[in-house]
């Protein structure tokens, strides 16, 4: 039994709303929601509202948050999210860093005070759509990866998404964790009774280790992309302290290594880029080089000719199409616990 | 026997100028150089010059280069590098984007048609002693990195770099390329007769392997960052294009993919962004929380005792000190193939 995407959007917003957040950040919420498990990232989609009842219930995140402008120059802006979940304050962050690199020909807007955003790729998306290329990063509530040399977390999945628009509707979109790979690959390792490939975790020593019951028991740690370090971890150690720099240090949120941090999912910070390729040269030629060098790309000998070679945002379009032709499937046990979350809000349940 | 850091710089100015490069981009061109040597970064040093020579030989880079700033706005300038060496215009570039961002709050710079710029940390370390986060990309002459599931080259090595201002002298910066190691790290493996670790390289199908002669001989192909698909060498590879979408595409630099892009090293492309931190809050506040990310980052317990973990930055800057006091070696084989360009140009020989 497969569900239309759209049927999923109205449940989040049936729910978000039932839980007394307003129709309009609930419908926004829903909107970034719904457009990850169309595009096939389920890990962000009406799954985690299963996790953000567990925060509302510890008062850990405010259904009725107000959102503020606290500042804001012709380029940029600072957005305090008032403890909210991040989608409203992180929509209104990328809506305006468009509408000011649309006027000043480029933007940046930080959020703080804030929480989980959704997936990242979805604000980026609403750059390229407007003609711009899109940057956004986020810190991330949990602290699980360990910097190069390390035998200690300290660090989160901190993901970053780029995107430039090319073909009409194909936009360049990255969207990507900066751990070797997502915490929920290795939960499905160890779900499987599968050892992990060499460089997803290490043990609690900070040793390289192929049980991924390490991580998943609590006492190992995620490894930054690279995985080890003669595969250069210290890159993507690198680039996850960036993310924590443009996310939390500009905008004035929790560090990540602030101890309270993972108790206070309501205090992560966001970052958002906007730039107009017009700036430069004419946005046509510009978009016409970036849809060649993804042309070009695509156009690779595969090392499977059955597998041709994608490009960033290729796999998650293809499943979107998939997906609006087909519906979704949303598992029997997921599905189990999201109308037991209906029935408690009171929520109208459309997911049958 | 050791040698000045200064002794360098100024030998790199000699022979520049007796290659008729002006004085003026000489002595940007050299202290680029130099500082690349004083950082430990050697492969982007007064070694340099070899190549530099064929390329000027075989008239691939202009010694008497014209510099122009073709557009400009109050956060925006693309600049023409004129097909000379890459390192004036690039300057140029991080100090109008620095000048701008001082003024407008943010600031990017476009460069085309320029060549090899050095070290992208150079860079980078401008804004962050101007106070600011900065960020660059460059495209690379060589093409030697297969997309994820390829079996062809199509990428070169594509450095970025990030930088934010902390503690004064000490700030964050990250600078790398996009694949998992620089190639000569895989030739000294070659050299050594040693094999490469997995990851490292591909052979000629596209297929994993440990010989670093399938890519020194020229078959095989180097990975992006993360090395294989289990190890996500899609992210590595989706940051190198995202590399060229900003150095190329935005500026009109030839697409690495154009198959003249390899005969035309004086068609690199390069971006530049400062962004200030003041635009969002009290800039000291800012740069304390940067501080005292680093020095959290610093404190994790190590796998080692005796390497405790480092921050992006740290390891060059200690190496800096390290050869500031000491001075700097210069092997022997390299110090004769100096010696002849140096000769050969008329130029004073400063390095014995």
């Amino acid at each position: 039994m497969t569900i239309r995407s759209e049927a999923i959007v109205a449940q989040i917003e049936d729910v978000l709303v039932g839980w007394t957040m307003s129709p309009a950040p609930a419908k926004v919420v829903a909107e970034v929601l719904g457009w990850a498990d169309l595009h096939g990232i389920e890990s962000h989609g009406i799954s985690m509202l299963t996790m953000y009842d567990d925060w509302r219930r510890a008062g850990r995140v405010d259904m009725q948050a107000d959102i503020a402008i606290l500042r804001e120059t012709p380029v940029s802006a600072l957005i305090d999210g008032g403890g909210g979940l991040g989608h409203p304050p992180a929509h209104l962050a990328m809506t305006m860093a468009i509408d000011k690199a649309k006027r000043s020909g480029m933007a940046a807007v930080s959020v703080r005070h804030s929480s989980h955003y959704g997936a990242c790729g979805y604000y980026t998306a609403m750059a390229a759509e407007a003609g711009l290329i899109g940057i956004t990063t986020t810190t991330t509530p949990g602290v699980r990866v360990a910097p190069t040399g390390g035998a200690e977390g300290k660090l989160g999945t901190d993901p970053w998404s780029f995107s430039a628009p090319g073909d009409e509707g194909r936009p360049f979109l990255l969207d990507m964790a900066t751990t070797t790979v997502a915490y929920g690959k290795i939960r499905n390792k160890a779900n499987e009774g599968l050892s992990a490939p060499l460089g997803w975790v290490l043990d609690e020593a900070g040793g390289p280790s192929t049980d991924p019951g390490v991580v998943v028991g609590g006492k190992g740690f995620q490894t930054p992309l690279g995985g080890t370090a003669d595969g250069s971890s210290h890159k993507g150690y690198g680039l996850s302290m960036m993310v924590n720099i443009l996310s939390s240090c500009l905008s004035g949120a929790d560090l990540v290594t602030d101890p309270a941090h993972t108790q206070r999912p309501g205090h992560l910070g966001h970052f958002f880029l906007a730039l107009d390729p017009g700036l430069f040269r004419n946005p046509a030629d510009v978009r016409g080089d970036v849809a060649q060098l993804c042309d070009d790309l695509r156009a690779t000998r595969p090392i499977d000719p059955a597998k041709p070679v994608m490009v960033a945002g290729d796999p998650e379009r293809a499943m979107a199409e998939k997906r609006r032709r087909d519906g979704i499937v949303i598992p029997d046990g997921l599905k189990a616990k999201l109308k037991a979350i209906a029935q408690d809000t009171g929520a109208v349940w459309r997911l049958n």
